[in-house]
Order: structure tokens, then sequence, then C-alpha cells
């Protein structure tokens, strides 16, 4: 149960370690496995072989010590590993804010993209070192790992904006990214 | 006047210049000199003289093309040039949020810091190319170049937050930053 009154933030400096992909002083870490993103890979054969053989790590979230709370901007690094599953590559769950505000994602390493979806519409972002992605209110999204490095965001998101998960299982993300030779392309979502 | 109902913005890619001191596509930018700055150096006499003798710009604000409206999370690039005027550092106005929110500073090339007040306690945060400084809601900030380069930074806030200049007027921000032959050292507000 969170505190009735949370502890105020004091000003303070967090250093970006772009190498190890961690915000120092280190906050909560999370790492998500093949195993966490149940139902969510088009190929569920190819899911349940790969969490079998080994359940590998897809990717993990390292966030500051500033919390999600209202007023607060907390900020976290995702690095998303190389792969595919059933030829869909490498790819965070995705979510919607239950109270849409925007974020902003800061490529940092490798490359990358930044799938939106609203419902209807469906949008793609290139990314890479020195590329802000702008995720406006309303829009769900996921990060995708298109190339053969780890690939690694710093996020600044509303404290307040909060992760809906359910949103993205229930009306999916528009499209699906597929790693082909020239690289990947995006295909209709049940395609 | 603003729109009654401001126009969405639609999922974006923003590209970070770090050496321009630019993000593209571009928005509005604001070019700060000297005589922008009255009232804010202690030495009211040097800085009447330098804003006769040139005006120099003291610093620049680059903003993407996200809006400062309630939900959006904007972003923009500060670049404070180096100098002096009367012996205190070259340095942004500093402001204080209306409505109080949190805020970050990613360094992205020079060396500078932050300071911060909330109307009793000042606090002082060290900057440099991948340094986050952040800023709790309720105190107010101000960045000061202490290198002998330009120092550019990375500004990450939320739409609703505004700017209150006054406040910084009023209330000071409790220390100032003046040039030492070491580097520089805070000072009592009126000393």
């Amino acid at each position: 149960m969170a505190d009735f009154a949370p502890q105020p933030v004091d000003p303070g400096r967090v250093d970006v370690d772009v190498g190890a992909g961690t915000l120092r002083p280190e906050g909560p870490t999370l790492v998500r496995r093949l195993s966490d993103l149940e139902g969510l890979f088009r190929d569920q054969d190819a899911w349940r072989r790969d969490v079998e053989d080994g359940d590998r790590v897809v990717y993990q979230v390292s966030s500051s010590r500033v919390p999600e709370e209202p007023r607060e901007l907390p900020q976290s690094i995702t690095t998303i590993l190389p792969g595919t599953c059933g030829g869909e590559l490498y790819m965070t769950k995705g979510h919607q804010h239950p109270d849409p505000q925007g974020e902003i994602y800061l490529g940092l390493a490798g490359t990358g993209g930044l799938l939106l979806h609203d419902g209807k519409r469906t949008e793609w972002v290139d990314m890479a070192a020195g590329v802000v992605g702008y995720i406006p209110p309303g829009w769900a999204h996921r990060s995708v790992n298109t190339g053969n490095e780890p690939y690694r965001f710093l996020a600044v998101y509303p404290g307040s904006a909060g992760h809906d998960y359910g949103w993205v299982v229930e009306h999916g993300m528009g499209s699906r990214v597929m790693r082909t030779d020239a690289g990947h392309r995006l295909v209709a979502w049940d395609g």
C-alpha cells in the first residue's frame, strides 16, 4: 500500500550510464523474459518452444528513484535485446496510459522503432541515438528492436500516467513488426 | 487567444541536433540578451555597462513543435553562452511552475549547474553531458554556465506547468553563482 502522504522528492542528479543501461542512483529494475510476454507474439507455438528452450530475457527496464506519483516526472532506461520469436522482432509488452498524458523516448544506443496505436490509426517512428519519439496522450505504445545490437532508450513520463497492459491485449497494436532479410517490415495485426 | 479545442498532436520523431542546439522539426526559438535580464544580476552598474557595450546574447531556447498544452510533454534545448556580468556567471532568468510539476534537464554539451530554490532551501546540481538534473514540483530553477564553452541541455516538462518568472524576481534563488579562478562558487543572495 502506498504511503498516505508520499515523501517529497529532493532535487537531485541522475547519471545516465548508456553502456550499462542504468540510471544512477538506481531505482527499481524490471526484467521481462519470453514467459512474461504470454499471448503477445502471433506465433504461439514458436513462443511456447522458445519459453521451454531457455526462456530468454527480452528486455529490462532500469528506473531512477523518482517515484510514479502525481506531479513527479520519473525516468527509466529500457534495453531490448536483439532477437525474434516466430519471425516477430523482440519488443516490449506495450501499454496505454489510463490517465492520458504525453511521454517521450530518447534513443541512446542501437536501432529500433516506436509503434503507436490509438485504436484506429497506427504510426511507426524509426528510433536511433539522438532521436526523440513523441507519444501523444491517448496513443498506446510499444518499442521494438530492429537491429542486431541491444536497443536502448530513455523514457520520461508523468508520474500519474499509469500503465495499462491489458489495453494492448484487448485492442492490439494495429501492426506487427517482422524480421526480413532487408531489416524489418510492418504487417497487418492478424495477417 | 488559444483555440478552444487545441489541435491534437500526432506521434512524431524529433531529432536532437546537439551541435546546433536545435530540435528538428523546429518549433519556436527564444533569444535572451543581457537587456532581457534586467534586475537579475547583482551588479546593476556592470549590467548597464554590458548592455550598452554590445548587449550580448546570454542564452537561447529552441523548442520542438509539441505545444505547451495540458497533457502534452514538450521539449526544448537551452544553450547558455560562457561569460560573466559583474563576476556572476551567465545564467537563465529562472522560473517557478505556477502548476507545480516535476521537470528534467538532460545535459548535452559543456558544463553547468542547476540552481534550485523552494523559498527556504537552496540546492545545486553539477551538470554535464549524460547527467539528468531532477527538478521536483515546487522548486524554482535556474541554469548556469560554469565553463568556457556553451552549456547545452534538453528540457522535458509537462505542458500545463507554465512559467512564472516574477517569482524569482520576488523571492530570489537563495544563492548567486560567481566566477572564481578555480571555477565557480555559490555566495549568499545579497552577499
